[in-house]
C-alpha cells in the first residue's frame, strides 16, 4: 500500500459513482468534503451522510473528480488552481481523452492519476448511492507519463478502502479494452434493437429469451452513453469497422451460401462455420459463473403459476431439500402468465433435488 | 379446431424436436410410429414411451417430418412415395427453401403444411425431449399455395395436442421473422464473441455481465445453427447487410465525433444519439417480464456466500416476510465467491421485504 494513510477527501460531482466513493471513505472514517454544481445533489449525498458540504479548510489528501467524460480534465484544472487538494484522481469510464485535455490544460499530471471503478453505469443519481457499489469490482487506475508514487499509493488506498480490485494499466490501453468489451458491444445491441422498432407484431411475437439478452443493455441511459461514446468515439469506431469487416465477410459467405456453386456453396458455409465455432471458443473465455451452467452444473426445471409466494415456496422446499442451489434462471413462457425456473445445482444433486420438488408436487421439465 | 381428430402418426426423425413431439401425442392417446436413420435413436425414443418402431399397417392422419432443415424435402417426397400418411408437416426452423425443394421435388404440397415450434434448439437428441417442450411456446404454420383445409386442421390439432400458440403464416414471412428476432442476431453475437478471441486477459477481465448477456447464443451449437443460417443464407445476408450499412453510419459518425469540427462533431454525436434512443425504443418492443424489471418491479439486492442453502435460505426468509417474488437475477461479483441476488417485488413491496431479510441478517446493497 506505500507510506500513504487517506484522512481527508474531496468528492466533486455527487451522482451515484461520487457519492458511492464518499460513502465507503465515511465508512472508514475518513473526512469527506462534498461538491456539486447542483447544491441539491450534495445535499442530498450530505443528508446520506455522505460527508460535509463545508469546503476543507486545508488541502485534503485526495480529490475525487466525479464528473462526465467531458468535464473532467476543465474541473481537474480548477482544482489544482485552487490547491484544495494534494493528489487528485477520477472515475470517468473513459481516460486518454480526458488526460490528453488535462496536460492541455496544464494541469499537474504528477499529482493526478485516471480512475475508472467497473460498476454504477446503469443506474443514477446519489440515491442510487451504496457504500459497497464496488466491491469485488475491478478498478483501473491510469497514471500519466509523470504521476508520482504518493498519488499512486493515495489512489490504490481509494481503491482498497473501497473494497474494489486494482488495476494499473495505461490510459489507452484502459480505453481500447473498454470499448472492446463495453463500448462497441452496446452500439452492436443498440444496433440489433434498433431493427425492433419497424417490426411487425407478429416478427416480435417471434422474439425470445436470446434476442431479449443480447439487446438488453441497450436499455441503459441514452445521455449518459453518448457521453461515454463520444469521450472515446475514435477507438470505438475503429473496433466497429473491424466488426463491420467481419460483417461484410460473413455476408459474403452467406450469399455465397445460397446463391453460389457447389464448390463456392460449400466453402461460404465453411467461413459461416468457422465464425460460429470462432464466436463460441471466444465466448468460452468471457463466460461467468451464470454463463457457465451448461458444462458445470446440473439443472432442475420447475414450472410455476403467478400465485404470491410461489416462487418463495419453491425455495422453501429446495432449502428443506438440503441441496445448496448454485443460480436460478427464470423464463417467463410466451402468451401465459406460467414461469419456467432453470435451478443450477452441482452435479449428483440434480436427482434428489428434483425427487424432492417432485414430493412437494412441483411440476417439472 | 375443424373436423381433423388425429388418431396416428408416424414421427420421422427421433431426435429432441421429434420425441417430444411424440410423447405429447402419446400423451394424447395418439398412436404414434417412430423412425430414424439412427435406428438406435429410435429405439431410445421408443423406450422413453414416445411410441413403437413397428411401421404403420395403415396411412396415419400425420407425418411429422423432424429432420434438419436440409433433409426436409427429400424425407418428405419419400414419405408421400411411400403413401404412409394422409397429411404431412415438418419441425424445422427454415420453411421457404424446403417448402421450393420439396415443390421441385413433386411432393404433393396440397397435403403438406410447413411447421416450426419456437423452442429446443439449445440442446439435442432424445433423452432432452419432454412432452411439454412446446407448451405456451409459438408455433409458426406455413401453409403452401395449395395445403387443404384438413392438412391445416390436422397440424392445428397438432399444436393444440402440444399445448403449443399456433400462429398461421407465410413461409417467407417466417423466414424473414425469424431472421429478424434470430438468426441475424445469432451472427451478431458470435462475431462480437469472436473478438474476445484474441483478447488479452487485462481485457478479459474487465467484461462485465452486459457483454457475457450480449454474447450467451454464440455458446449453442455450431453444426445446429450452421443448418438453420445455410437454410436462411439470402434472408439473414439481406438484414446483415441492412445492419452493417447502420453500423457504417455510426463510424462514419464516431468518426466526425472524434475529428470533425465543432459542427461536425456535434452533428456526429446527434446521431449516435439517435442510434441509442432507437436501439431503447426497439428494445422496449420485445423486453419480457423478466427484462422489463427496471420499469415494472423494485428490486432488493441481498449479498450471498457461496455456503451450503445460502440462496435457499434466502427465499424461505423471503417467503416467510409473505412478499410475493417476481423474479430473479443472480450476479456473481468479480475475483470473489460471494454473489448478489437481485430480487424484483412488485412495487411498494420492496421496503417490508428489505427490512423483513434486514432481520434475518442479510446484507443489502
Amino acid at each position: 500500500m506505500g507510506a500513504a494513510v487517506m484522512h481527508s477527501a474531496l468528492v466533486i460531482g455527487t451522482g451515484l459513482m461520487g457519492t458511492s466513493v464518499a460513502l465507503a471513505l465515511r465508512a472508514h472514517a475518513v473526512t469527506v468534503h462534498l461538491r456539486d454544481v447542483d447544491p441539491g445533489a450534495a445535499r442530498t449525498a450530505a443528508s446520506l451522510g455522505a460527508g460535509t458540504e463545508l469546503p476543507p479548510s486545508r488541502p485534503v489528501d485526495l480529490a475525487v473528480v466525479a464528473v462526465p467524460p467531458p468535464h473532467v480534465a476543465r474541473v481537474l484544472a480548477e482544482v489544482q488552481a485552487e490547491g484544495v487538494a494534494v493528489h487528485h484522481t477520477d472515475l470517468a469510464s473513459v481516460k486518454a481523452e480526458p488526460q490528453q485535455e488535462a496536460i492541455n490544460l496544464g494541469c499537474d499530471t504528477s499529482r493526478y492519476i485516471g480512475g475508472h471503478p467497473m460498476a454504477g453505469a446503469a443506474h443514477s443519481g446519489p440515491l442510487k448511492a451504496r457504500a459497497d457499489l464496488f466491491e469485488g469490482r475491478m478498478w483501473a487506475l491510469t497514471p500519466t507519463a509523470d504521476t508520482g508514487t504518493e498519488t499512486l499509493n493515495t489512489a490504490l488506498e481509494l481503491v482498497a478502502l473501497c473494497d474494489a480490485v486494482p488495476v494499473v494499466m495505461q490510459a489507452a490501453a484502459h480505453d481500447r479494452a473498454v470499448a472492446l468489451v463495453s463500448h462497441a458491444p452496446h452500439v452492436v445491441a443498440s444496433l440489433v434493437a434498433m431493427r425492433m422498432e419497424g417490426a411487425g407484431e407478429r416478427e416480435v411475437s417471434l422474439a425470445g429469451p436470446g434476442l431479449r439478452d443480447l439487446t438488453r443493455i441497450a436499455e441503459a441511459d441514452p445521455a449518459l452513453w453518448l457521453d461515454i461514446l463520444g469521450a472515446n468515439a475514435r477507438v470505438v469506431a475503429g473496433l466497429l469497422e473491424e466488426l463491420g469487416a467481419d460483417l461484410e465477410r460473413v455476408v459474403a459467405a452467406l450469399r455465397a451460401a445460397a446463391d453460389g456453386d457447389a464448390a463456392a456453396r460449400a466453402a461460404g458455409l465453411t467461413a459461416v462455420e468457422d465464425v460460429l465455432r470462432r464466436g463460441r471458443s471466444g465466448r468460452a473465455r468471457i463466460s461467468g459463473k451464470h454463463d457457465a451452467q451448461p458444462e458445470r452444473f446440473e439443472l432442475v426445471t420447475v414450472v410455476i403459476g403467478d400465485q404470491p409466494g410461489e416462487l418463495a415456496r419453491l425455495f422453501a422446499d429446495a432449502g428443506h431439500a438440503g441441496v445448496n442451489i448454485e443460480d436460478v434462471r427464470i423464463e417467463h413462457a410466451t402468451g401465459q402468465p406460467a414461469g419456467l425456473v432453470h435451478i443450477s445445482v452441482t452435479p449428483g444433486l440434480a436427482a434428489p433435488l428434483s425427487k424432492a420438488l417432485r414430493g412437494q408436487g412441483w411440476r417439472q421439465r
